[in-house]
């Protein structure tokens, strides 16, 4: 065994519906290793399980990190959860409800187990370590399968008065007619900007018969199609993958306006997998939209930043949420 | 004099684009009398302090009340305003910038004044003596002549980092084809929703061969459509206003959801004229639209109220600030 069994490691996992992602961090929040898994919900909560508790326990082998030697494991969790018992009160992505996920997972692993919001965590990250260090008040977006947002008011996390705040991927930005988004509603942001919109709407004009470098560089298979390809081919100028996500921009650049206009934060912090891969090319449309639709008073004073933890604000924050709660 | 100069007594004043509302109030907060006068802004700012404080006098004339029984003034001003000096900052609609406003009607009455947010007024009103009495997070939505917003989080008011958030108005529900605003945008809920937006779209209607009740209600004399007119032919059953006046309500509720979904709040509270005049009709089709623009685990927990305080809210609040500010 390489480290000692002084407790100083702990774990990051962002458990998301598709896949899992779990990190090891040593005492100064440097990542050692990183693995990752397919989710497969319809295995159920203890298929899950299970499946989480082996992503932890490879990734512990890859850093050469003991489980004596671990303090703690945070794991990031799409849904409404209470940290206090473990419980996952819902997670409608997981098809989970009032699942006691912490006690599950620490009875596997032999580990004591935090269990929060991804979004929290995510959020956590950025104040305790990424744009948002220095910030008494600032919001995240993070841009991924959907849109969550994170609230830091007065250097606290705000998530309202019943914890179910943040859901800005569901403010309705295009109520005339916007396409249905998964909550049932129409011209929800989420349905017009997410990774998931984009490349719906990809594969929708693909179909339709527009030439696309993305139909070779999936090999074919739409469901390959994540934010390095659309990357790729945003930088190659593929003409399709730029009309749709410059949209998208400028859909984002409306979101980030409405939450400057209400909460006239001092940033609103971007992340998510699409802004790690492309941010360079990105935020200068979203900012360009944002300011466009921001009350003149608020819009000199608001920074629109990059997260500068690109696709590890989840594990990252659910790694500290481990750490304090370990405390 | 029927009061003794104690100093018990406190007027407040709601200073808008088009009128001048002062009240008197007691030690209790009773309202005692209140006056108004139209604030012809084209007069420039000597004429509008002129104006303020004929309206302060006579107001205190009708409640019997001597000017050394007032412990203070307080003024609600729709701008950016700095309260510790009493500067007004910036008032779009009354063409101010860097007003030393405070001192200029203090000067005038030979009371001390205190200078506030017209919304920050009226959310402090809701949450002293309205419907916000007894909550710890709610969020307050004001329909005028614009749609203005405050927030009180974790049991104080929040403006955002730059004192400038509540923007609420100018959140952008309808980002494809939306009216025209007058900051300029496109499809801000202001531009679909505020009383003067209801206006408007009655005028065109009317003229374009609509028939209506709101022409003999207001003379033929669109200037003098306001909120009872309005409300009265509502209750008459008028077609053309109904229509309005319900598109106006799914509006509201669509913003109403995108507040919830971002804030999680324990109420949303609705205050202004059109409210005062005819809530009974529109929130239970606000609250319609609210909930089914709201994701499920939220809308459950939400209350939408009316602020219990009708058009009182802005003198009210400004007494308010004018007694802490006394202080």
């Amino acid at each position: 065994m390489k480290h000692a069994a002084d407790r100083q490691f702990v774990v990051g996992v962002d458990l998301g519906g598709t896949k899992i992602l779990a990190a090891v961090f040593d005492s100064r929040n440097k990542l050692l290793a990183r693995e990752k898994k397919t989710t497969r919900p319809e295995l159920g909560a203890n298929g899950v399980l299970d499946r989480t508790a082996e992503c932890v326990n490879e990734a512990l082998a890859a850093a050469a990190v003991s489980h004596p030697a671990v303090a703690g494991v945070g794991v990031g969790v799409p849904g409404i959860v209470d940290t206090h018992s473990g419980v996952v009160r819902v997670a409608p992505n997981l098809h989970w409800k009032n699942l006691p996920f912490g006690k599950g997972l620490s009875k596997r692993l032999h580990i004591p187990v935090a269990v929060v919001n991804d979004v929290e965590a995510g959020t956590m990250a950025v104040q305790q370590l990424g744009a948002g260090r220095r910030l008494r008040d600032f919001t995240c977006m993070f841009i991924g399968t959907g849109i969550g947002g994170g609230m830091v008011i007065r250097g606290e996390q705000y998530r309202g008065a019943g914890g179910m705040g943040g859901e800005i991927g569901h403010m309705v930005v295009m109520a005339h007619d916007g396409p249905k988004c998964g909550c049932g509603n129409h011209g929800c942001l989420e349905a017009v900007a997410s990774r998931s919109a984009i490349v719906r709407r990809v594969v929708t004009a693909m179909e339709k018969g527009r030439k696309s470098v993305v139909r070779e560089l999936c090999d074919g298979d739409a469901k390959r199609i994540r934010s390095r390809i659309l990357a790729e081919a945003y930088r190659e100028g593929d003409k399709l993958v730029r009309e749709i996500i410059d949209d998208a921009c400028d859909y984002i650049g409306i979101g980030t306006a409405n939450l400057i206009n209400i909460l006239n934060p001092q940033a609103v912090i971007l992340g998510g997998g699409l802004i790690e891969a492309l941010g360079d090319r990105m935020l200068p449309r979203i900012r360009k939209s944002a300011w466009t639709h921001t009350i003149a008073a608020s819009a000199e004073r608001v920074n629109i930043l990059d997260s500068g933890l690109g696709d590890d604000a989840g594990v990252l924050g659910a790694a500290l949420a481990a750490r304090a709660f370990a405390k």
